[in-house]
């Protein structure tokens, strides 16, 4: 008997909610247009805010996105995790702390904490695929994978 | 010693990609505002397909999501998960299949395969919670519950 | 003197306000993600609204818009307009309408009637520009134009 | 004979490109998932940048939107028109620049000027209707007319 398929998730579920944990953090203003009719931010618009988190973190290590393009490279999301904790509302200033917290070759896995005033808003994962031009996997550059897990 | 606190994560990630194994099919339309600089749908635009086919299903079955909010019952979205496969493009018809994983008293889950041309291109997971008018968890209608789970 | 330089704004406002002077039509579901915290769509989400009419119009008319792509050719959006008559909400039906009001040898515009349930809910226009493959512009092939004008 | 009813708009088009003409500006940083597969920001993705910016404006006014809602006001956009001029990029700083054009007893005009890096990237305009919380129009507060039209 062969048993049913099922997909393998990559994504390690143990998502710290302290602050303390998160090496970057990075503040995001709600827009209207990304609240829904329950009179809180959609569940889908937190999934650009990761993005924006991520991208700024690489600025502010002092490689924007655009030096791994022009290296040829892109980071391609594999996989998503989002946990709802507490809704975030118009105008709320949400601080998106992210970390690394697997590093392979050619996949690493980011971390997310969402807080609101504080408080606990959401937490995240997201797991990406080094690929290059063409989209097939290849290693992350060694330079970018020390600027990601810092010297150790 | 106390352990660090962790997410507990409800969500299940037995998710099959077989279409056989899924009760109801939704088709998307994959919009040109969907798409991103990398010529594909954004990582994003995947949650409200996931979100259009639960609304359609509801209606599908003759109760639609109207309903639930005249018995004072709104369902939150508590936890997201969405595995990428096969990346989609603009004009691409993205076939939506959905069941239900899990129904407990207060939560359930939902699961999704996603495929373009008889090609997995993601699959994806939901836990909601139901919740009454003011926002506090509550057990689901028997009617509800019944609908999603079928006879048993 | 020189008079101070402002947009010289190529949309006509003639919009017609009766389903009769349009010629395709297309149904629209509003997602709840289009919803904001009024309660109704967000006046952003009519935008893509207008996208999808436009591009199930050439579909309908046998002509997908990749075949535009395949001939080189990209229909750039120049201008936007968009009048808001009555909110549309959650689940409700958007058909939106659509005509070619002017076609010149390098833009043409579209002219958009919505209604729900038969009542008017909002008006819009767009110019677009035809564009080669390097952004430049250029002529309309003459079955484009002749296929969005029709015989004459 | 009567004349085919259409559309009265009340958008003025008289957008000035030059920066010195508005009163405040705000910086967007161009999100990956505001880009689409022509590589640019896809034109609906402007609309909540001109949102964003009105609400930023009042709150550096120090009148938050909350405090107009605090009153019972709500701000209805009734008419939208965006002319593109130039493509933005992802990670481009798109800074909109606002005014106010005019301002009626129950409905006044914003301008919008886009620059990225000092070239004009896009020109735009909203009316608001001052609406109560039933959504009938309404005469804006004094203290408001008097914020968004400066002492005269």
């Amino acid at each position: 008997m062969v048993p049913r398929q099922t997909a393998t998730v990559r994504i390690e579920l143990d998502l710290s909610d302290d602050p303390a944990d998160y090496v970057f953090r990075h503040p995001v203003r709600v827009r209207f247009a990304e609240t829904d009719a329950m009179g809180v931010v959609h569940h889908s618009a937190y999934v650009p805010f990761l993005e924006e988190a991520r991208v700024e973190w690489l600025r502010a290590l002092g490689h924007p996105y655009s030096e791994l393009r022009d290296e040829g490279i892109e980071l391609a999301v594999l996989e998503l995790v989002v946990q709802y904790r507490r809704s975030a509302r118009f105008e709320d200033v949400v601080v998106v702390h992210t970390r690394v917290s697997r590093f392979r070759g050619a996949t690493f896995q980011i971390d997310y904490l969402l807080t609101v005033d504080g408080e606990v808003a959401a937490l995240g994962a997201t797991v990406h695929g080094v690929v290059d031009a063409a989209g097939r996997a290849t290693r992350a550059p060694a330079w970018f994978k020390q600027l990601m897990t810092g010297p150790s």
